[in-house]
């Protein structure tokens, strides 16, 4: 398939150890595989994670809008593929697909990242010269990814506990951004894990958890329905403060 | 190179999720790396998870004997192997190896395999028709797995706890085993673990733990010395039931 000059393509083999308890790739391990996709593609263009932080910054994901049509399974060979679609002073759109060989897509996931300035921790302009590589266009506005909804008090929710590990942790030396999926998700019972199949997320990062934190991973009752589907709110927190939020859309269909 | 007609080979990208906060690969996704290939190998023989699971028993890894001379980093091209080694009526000895693509190996893991009875959750002989496709040598003895040394009484220890997660089930829906290297390692300070580079490793697992139970990993005090490197001893437990035993070797090296 022809691929746009700002578009980049990894053939991948699912492996047993990316896949779930029902044999199809977890949503932490969705987002892992399209990451390293984009990894693949900085360090083609010579931007890799070596050159970003010798600038002295760093790229931090803020959200994630994933849409699931199917989830590949163990043993399946995928094409992983991303796009650096847009982005103006502050704020960069990059798209991820997970495809077949024969092209039919399985998800969809659209991405905002900010970059920050390592010492200061804070958000600070794109610079030019580690986005102008990936041939994305420069846009005024950047489209929002939808935000998704807090827990209301009134909620009935369940809660678990997870201590920050030290393999959590990636070579950027950040607890990596999948981790919160299986928190998140860990939260709900097996039972409705095996049963249903997750259609849609989105989810905000809000501020960083470290090593040696634990953190409370919340989530409502999965009996809330929006557009004939289940439909979950999830948040992390640490001490009270949320640190992510996420909401899942669920089909009732088993897998 | 050529292989012998028991053995196996898969390449493999290193990927950044397969990566700890130094780079390179993990235990726990060592062992995963080098399960996929012994899963490849049996499907591409015809006894893969499917089949074995319609004879009503299934594979259990008892022991894994590690030797690390280096481990590969995030991004690396490298060849995980693996051999059929021998077996009697009720174990079957698997090695495997990582190694760069001019032949050089990272790591050796010789590991004991047995065979369940899923009804009875009991060991059973190991069925022909499962064994034979990999042209393992029959053998009246098997060579035994060095044996980890338990925590001594007088040892002092660190501990911490891991809840059991949904995401920590494989497809065979059992809690695949990778699981207790994150949880025996994460017990050391993270400090430790940044500044020594892991050289052997020798395991047993004893009993399966299952989703939802909180188990303890305790670990002593990395100051003891074996053949001038440190030394730590690793127990997995559950309301004081040990059900993984470990030993660590450690060069002190930066890595």
């Amino acid at each position: 398939m022809a691929l746009a000059k700002n578009e980049f393509e990894l053939n991948h083999r699912v492996t047993y150890y990316e896949a779930d308890p029902t044999g199809q790739v977890s949503p932490a391990m969705l987002i892992n595989m399209v990451i390293e996709v984009s990894e693949a593609q900085s360090q083609s263009l010579g931007v890799g994670t070596d050159v970003v932080l010798q600038s002295g910054g760093g790229w931090v994901v803020t959200n994630y809008e994933i849409d699931i049509k199917k989830l590949p399974k163990q043993g399946d060979q995928v094409v992983l593929g991303t796009r650096a679609t847009a982005y103006n002073r502050y704020f960069a759109l990059r798209e991820f697909w997970v495809r077949s060989l024969d092209g039919d897509e399985y998800a969809h996931i659209s991405s905002m990242f900010v970059y920050m300035n390592l010492s200061t921790r804070k958000m600070v302009e794109i610079p030019e010269q580690i986005i102008a590589p990936f041939q994305s266009e420069q846009v005024k506005r950047i489209p929002r990814l939808t935000k998704p909804q807090q827990i209301d008090e009134t909620d009935e929710t369940t809660e678990k506990e997870y201590l920050v590990r030290y393999f959590d942790i990636d070579s950027n030396r950040h607890v990596n951004n999948a981790h919160y999926f299986d928190w998140m998700l860990d939260a709900l019972s097996a039972e409705f894990l095996t049963t249903h199949q997750l259609t849609k997320m989105v989810i905000k990062f809000e501020q960083e958890v470290r090593y040696g934190e634990t953190v409370q991973s919340q989530v409502t009752r999965p009996d809330q329905t929006q557009n004939d589907q289940l439909f979950t709110i999830h948040e992390i927190s640490l001490d009270g403060d949320v640190h992510a939020i996420a909401n899942c859309w669920w089909s009732k269909e088993s897998v």
